[in-house]
């Protein structure tokens, strides 16, 4: 899946979930790509600013209508939400899009390319439809001609949208900035969005999801190290069957463990209990190990629940408890798991 | 996906196939509803019964043509390759079924019903094009309204093509004979072929696999016992991915471990050596046990590499091993793994 970047001056689309959960696409596009982003598109916070709201974005403002996203040319679905359907009420808007001509990119399961009225619409005014999450993948795995000497760092977690993506995406800059070859593999919707490659996995049939992020490994494994994005969890009662099919299919030499600290139960099932960390290091470990040798080597600590009297006493606990290195990759930087990745590359020579 | 089954006088295409293991869907059918199968189709093979290359299956015929087939109405694709692709040289023999009138039932990847040639071939003549494994699942699973009562029991494996759909039907039908009211839920082509129902879930969308299963789990629980056939292994390079949604999404109480005595490697990629039963025992309990309690209850040990004598001091070395019934439910009967599912409910009353 690759995704044209050049030119683009987005409007985001974002009714009603102007928040950093449900709206992580949008949050992570003005995180990572802020000179793209026009405006969001909210009328229920029309005036007031994405820094307000997602902590990101700075002055970006939140407008009601499209019409009000002065030289926009794309307009992007700005959320993720469970089962990925279309909101009924977003198809005035996006097919407003299209008839004024900009190029619509959605990362829902829902795609917009398969409704008859957009896919129109857009050849009527020459607007692109890029479906994120729309492939074609049917390889399954096979395990050969991997590149052992590239180093394959996987992010995991104890649940969805606990910043996976993100830990993958600041180890990489961070290992660019100290001049090594790194490059961040995506495997969901919105890390396709920003890199302008990768697989939307969870969108793959479920037989050749193994194989289709093993294609990304075999794709770019050229580069020094890859920061491969994980998916849900292995304790996950929706996503789990996801979960393990990137983790075998990256097989990697170190998984860097994600969580929310302070969340109370799994995102969008409240009453399914987390599963602890202690138990999740255990249980990635069991099962990365099947395919090779592999460990959790960091944690990353999402600390956003948390002041910073509480995130540096929540990072002592889980250091304490883990014995590994544990830091916010966006409060406290990254260095400590830079540190913690850097120091597999001599056990990985030694294979 | 529900297959009609009434009436029907199938031709199996195993052509170069007729052997157990990747034309285990001839076999299985041959097995299950050996009053459908008019004959088998292999050039390689002709003048041969089924019970000569199969072991199953009497004196049903292979012939060399689909002329040869006298009486049948429907053509089933008998093989489940790797991949699920239409061998290029039955395409010729899949047109002269649909132009002859006869229904083609198909449970490979590449599905039927997506060549226009076929396509319309079957409309001119009126015949039915099945694709098994065509589905449109879309709902995640939720882990709600679920029946604690209706005992759950799934087969899982140490690979694939170990006979867990076969451990699955046995137990099902033997407990049936002693009166309970059993079902067989059917996870992949070869199973809702036979049982007539079921869900292909390794061609469900990845996000949706957990779902998938679970939606079988509420459609058929109000039954007594659920006999759910598992696909895969949690230590199988291309399928684990599926192994664990069907896992999760069925939760079991009990599972039944199967594999091939003195299969050498891993099935289609003999570099990847197999995990040993006691570790599976343990990986599989590992991740049952994150949706609930869960345990191996007994082996169903697939001994057809071995002789009567081999196969009881395999069967020994297993019980002394991992402390659990072992059988192989076609040479043996299923009696001890029966006994093992009865042994389970009081348990299940009490939790």
């Amino acid at each position: 899946m690759a995704v044209e970047q050049s030119g683009r001056r987005l409007a985001i689309l974002t009714e009603g979930h102007t928040e950093p959960v449900t709206g992580k696409t949008a949050s992570s596009v003005l995180r990572y790509r802020p000179e793209e982003v026009v405006a969001l598109i909210d009328g229920t916070q029309a005036g007031r600013t994405a820094h307000e709201l997602l902590g990101v974005g700075g002055e970006t403002p939140i407008v009601a209508t499209l019409a009000e996203c002065k030289g926009a040319n794309a307009l992007m679905i700005g959320i993720a939400p469970s089962g990925g359907r279309i909101p009924p009420a977003w198809k005035a808007i996006i097919l407003d899009a299209l008839n004024q001509g900009m190029d619509v990119v959605s990362g829902l399961h829902e795609f917009i390319s398969n409704d008859p009225a957009f896919v129109a619409a857009a050849a009527k005014s020459g607007a692109t439809i890029t479906d994120v999450r729309k492939n074609n993948e049917n390889e399954v795995a096979h395990r050969l001609n991997i590149r052992e000497e590239c180093l394959r760092i996987h992010t995991v977690g104890q649940d969805c949208c606990v910043g996976k993506m993100l830990a993958a995406i600041e180890l990489t800059n961070a290992m660019k900035a100290r001049g090594h070859d790194a490059k961040f593999v995506a495997s969901g919707q919105t890390g396709i969005m920003i890199e302008g490659d990768g697989v939307p996995i969870d969108c793959v049939v479920a037989d050749f999801v193994n194989g289709a992020i093993e294609k990304q490994i075999l794709a770019h494994q050229h580069h020094e190290m890859l920061f491969i994005e994980g998916q849900g969890s292995l304790a996950h009662p929706k996503y789990s069957a996801v979960t393990l099919g990137l983790l075998h299919g990256c097989a990697p030499h170190g998984m860097i463990m994600c969580y929310e600290a302070a969340r109370p139960a799994t995102h969008g099932m409240e009453y399914v209990p987390l599963t602890s960390l202690a138990k999740l290091v255990e249980v990635y470990e069991v099962m990365a190990n099947l395919m090779g040798p592999s460990k959790v080597i960091g944690v990353a600590m999402n600390s956003r629940r948390l002041d910073d009297d509480q995130a540096e006493v929540e990072r002592e606990k889980v250091r304490a408890e883990l014995g590994l290195p544990v830091c916010d990759v966006i409060r406290h930087g990254s260095d400590e798991l830079v540190e913690a990745v850097l120091a597999m590359r001599p056990q990985l020579v030694a294979r």
